[in-house]
């Protein structure tokens, strides 16, 4: 079997991982052969690729990035796009199936591809921020919840030392996973996420509280919380709370409410890139690498449109289309586990 | 309620975590008090034990270790062991439930003193090894493989820098969880488990293969891995594949046998306690956290005899008699995935 | 002998270091008593303190943050501020001398207090920037390189994967030695810095060079770094170089500057306070713990009004008077050997 | 000029960072050419080598091992060995200078080459003990510091939980800088030093007045450490301190000692190989960088038989013959001050 690999997207760490996962089961399993689009949906649609050997995924479990580059080309678009063109590739080549790895974006375009267009596509789900419904955990969440809990605990003894509260932005646009498991883990007496917005006077109350217990408080938010008072059209707009124009994240608008609301001085540190960069950790480079495997696995059982997720301790396949379209959010129970320790 | 804690066996990263997230749940949202039993059941058994206070838990989700110590005492021996004395101490101080954190041995005595004597007891599973059956993963887990993932990816450098192989022998004495997820995770060529006794024959070969490849062979081996050369007697006796007292661990039989059978230079390096000490991943601590919560709810829900469990993504709760007696093994699908990366 | 320890200014890895080292070595080796002053001066001038046992500095050679508190309380203000005043604290509390831990402001305030009115100071120089040319390193300061040098590890492959340029700012007001270090550590392209200005142009050049190469640009910058085109009312007015109030550091001006003129997509990452928390490096901590205990070796040989510092493998006493006044500016040879390695 | 490299002897993190350092310094300074020679010596009296250009050494300043390989060859022995075979390869090559990244084996080869034949070469001084005189440190030492005290940072909280003795090895044949730094930087309670014999009469008086102060014991000791009681027959010999044959360490005759006059249990972690591999400490890759870059410049300066050496903050060259010969062994106000921390 011939395979087409690509990534598409934001940076994850574990991405190689998939990939020399994949090449291994295929090259060492079934005699497969293996081409590399670079930079996603654009080295299909530019037909822009190579043959990826054994040699080339020589020790990538432990490496971050993706060696095939990644781009947010949409595969409907440009001069070679479109089922038809993509169809036509594959024949030439003799590639048998695609193998996108990728988020919502990235899979939904393979679903369309299939459902549309016959395409036999594969997908590997990809997102920093945990938010298809359809894996347990996505490879990357657990290396970027590590990074962003070494803030903290590095935040924490600053924050004690100066009698400061910390503000911490971590990422989630649309899910506050990041913030609430590193939140957790490292102790924070406030996690604001997307899906539970929060009124500053909700955040400054359990932010006295923790004063008041002689502590340092310490708030981590996902870059997708807003406030209550923030209208849709603010936050859209890039206005803040007070109608300016919003620079720098979240925490840049939160820190001062809190310094002015509190007396507290008040500091932000926005994470930003570091946290979907470099070396996975040993989780994200186990659950990687058997992603990898196993969507290899489903091309010889010829499961055209499927994707490969976690589910408990095992890999599994679900319909694309059923997983994609549906937010992982996190679950009001979570939250509540999770704000039990607040304040 | 008044509830009385203990740890119990060999460290594990998250202890703290656990105990952490029990008195903060109780504290916060119950009322509850806590007493902490000194040294596991020693503590029970020779009425050591002392108030645990929110301000005794401030911090701990980071800290390795556990503030309550550890040991491995039977609370059926000793002066005030056995139901009857434990049930006269918890009414003396109005104990109300003890849970109990700890291993098979812990849960499997926690389990008799509510069968035998109508103790009222809860379990948290603690297996650094991943060797109780009723959990998907226990905390601790995640740190062990990460700290000898770590190690891998050092020994590797040294391994292609001068064309030897090199023998990681990590923890797991009756499963091989820690080598199978810490040998994916650093690409290593060979993972040697109990539950799958492999000849030096076969080593030699998977060696061979890889000093083929020029590459220099990183083979991990659990510690209670066994040759078939090695009789049960050998091994239980302390003796070695050539009926030498075994000192040191299974590395040191393996590395001389491979430098002698294959010609490569060869290094056994013994990872050891360092698994087991230390600050947990964020992985561990935001398991741990969630296990002390739900433990303090299920004592509240007077489920007494159960233990709380990881499943999926979701804490539940289940009877620690069916909890225990069952070992968990690496299952041989799990193996034969990792096998098709040796070599 | 009778020592009054204080901490000031932002946080640093090894403040607790600097503070076990002295009280061991006082208590250990000369039955001194050691008491603390609360948040720096501010502890003196409100008279705010506490005996510090032996007790009290256990495990403290790992931890970040200061356990004696931190502010930049000037020692001549306050109601009980000036020499009079704290010779008449010291007199009444029978304390010896006061060790001062903190950067130029401190150690100069100490330098006065000790001219002005004969107060018995001692100063160990602490600076995060290693600004003060007394030493050839300040603890703390290993810790922020290498926290740096993570950071642009995590980038680079975020870099590499979407062809992008990462420009990475890190703490260095009047001093790039951290920008430096960890440029030079991390393989970073170009590093700007406070004492070398560099215009857009010169920057570009060096990008473009890179991209030439085939690789992704990585940029290092000093938070004190200015082009020339910003002139000084800008820098200090938070003006940009178009005239924009400046929101972020110098990195937000710089990233949207190189996009629009190479065309390359380039993002900005501002580390902020995570360089100066957390767990010191062994480094600091064996840099940290030498300079605490030599601080109160100098007590006993009564070198009022030295400080201690690190010159090659040995830690010496140098006048504060000398100490201070002078920064320790970056070479330019140590910018002409680093710039060979760039573009 | 053309410049030929090597590394030799054991694995230390920074060896590519010199080579890296070296090369780019070559070639975009000077237009230098640059070849390696594989596996140390053995690549020049093999003749083994290929080119080096600028793309070889792209990222390598974080990779640990080495991209030449290493060897324990003997420059003198060989079918093409010794001065009059070198300098015919060097004269058909239009190699102008061998460069010898190696400890004070290799060095002392190099600077036989230069005195004996007139080979023209020039050293780079590698050792992870850091025992070579003529450097304030070495690179590769620190990270080896970095991971010792890591390992005792875990140890230590299980130490603490079960109210153990834990006895560290850690490298160090003749000397005990990484000992020292480690136990210092971990607050270890004994560190055991080869220049510094210590009867176990001493060593369990130390490790009884940690007991008392309620702590537990940690111990740390290079593996060159012998306890007077073992005559030198019974160290050569490899006889412990009871005529037994040693296998393992000195930490595995040390702990049950300790056990047996103590009580207290106690166990031995040998740490071996990983402090000697994979990635380097940003303090070794800015020592590498500059060290690798020195010796080019110092070849441009024709200055033979020298090598390149750490003074403060500045790289020097010197005489290898001065260089070698003395150790550099822990003074005696070094362990000393160490000392004071001690029981």
């Amino acid at each position: 079997m011939k395979i087409g690999l690509l990534t598409s997207g934001g940076d994850c760490p574990g991405l190689n991982a998939v990939i020399r996962g994949a090449v291994l089961e295929g090259i060492i399993e079934h005699g497969d052969e293996f081409v590399g689009f670079r930079d996603g949906w654009r080295g299909v649609v530019e037909r822009d690729y190579f043959p990826i050997t054994r040699h080339d995924v020589r020790g990538l479990s432990k490496t971050g990035g993706t060696i095939l580059g990644s781009s947010r080309t949409n595969p409907f678009e440009g001069e070679f796009g479109g089922p038809d063109n993509i169809q036509w590739l594959m024949d030439r080549e003799g590639i048998d199936v695609i193998v996108a790895i990728g988020g919502e974006g990235t899979l939904t375009a393979a679903r369309r591809l299939y459902d549309e267009g016959g395409i036999k596509v594969l997908g590997v789900p990809k997102t920093i921020d945990n938010d298809l419904a359809a894996t347990d955990y996505s490879f990357g969440f657990d290396t970027a919840v590590q990074i962003a809990t070494e803030a903290i605990d590095r935040l924490r003894t600053t924050a004690d030392s100066h009698g400061r509260c910390m503000v911490l932005e971590v990422m989630g646009r649309h899910v506050g996973w990041i913030a609430l498991h590193s939140g957790m883990a490292g102790g924070a007496h406030a996690i604001l996420i997307p899906e539970q917005p929060q009124s500053i006077d909700q955040i400054v109350e359990w932010v006295l509280q923790v004063r008041e217990r002689g502590r340092a408080p310490l708030v981590v938010v996902a870059e997708g919380f807003t406030l209550p008072e923030m209208t849709e059209a603010h936050s859209t707009k890039g206005l803040d709370a007070f109608n300016r124009p919003r620079l720098g994240g979240i925490a840049d608008v939160l820190a001062p409410l809190i310094e002015e609301r509190t007396g507290i001085e008040s500091r932000a540190t926005v994470l930003g890139h570091i946290q979907r960069g470099g070396e996975p950790t040993a989780y994200d480079r186990v659950l990687a690498t058997r992603l990898g495997m196993a969507v290899v696995k489903a091309a010889h059982r010829e499961e055209w449109g499927q994707m490969v997720t976690l589910r408990g301790t095992d890999i599994k396949t679900v319909s694309i289309h059923e997983a994609t379209g549906s937010l992982n959010t996190v679950p009001q129970e979570r939250y509540d586990e999770a704000k039990v320790l607040f304040g």
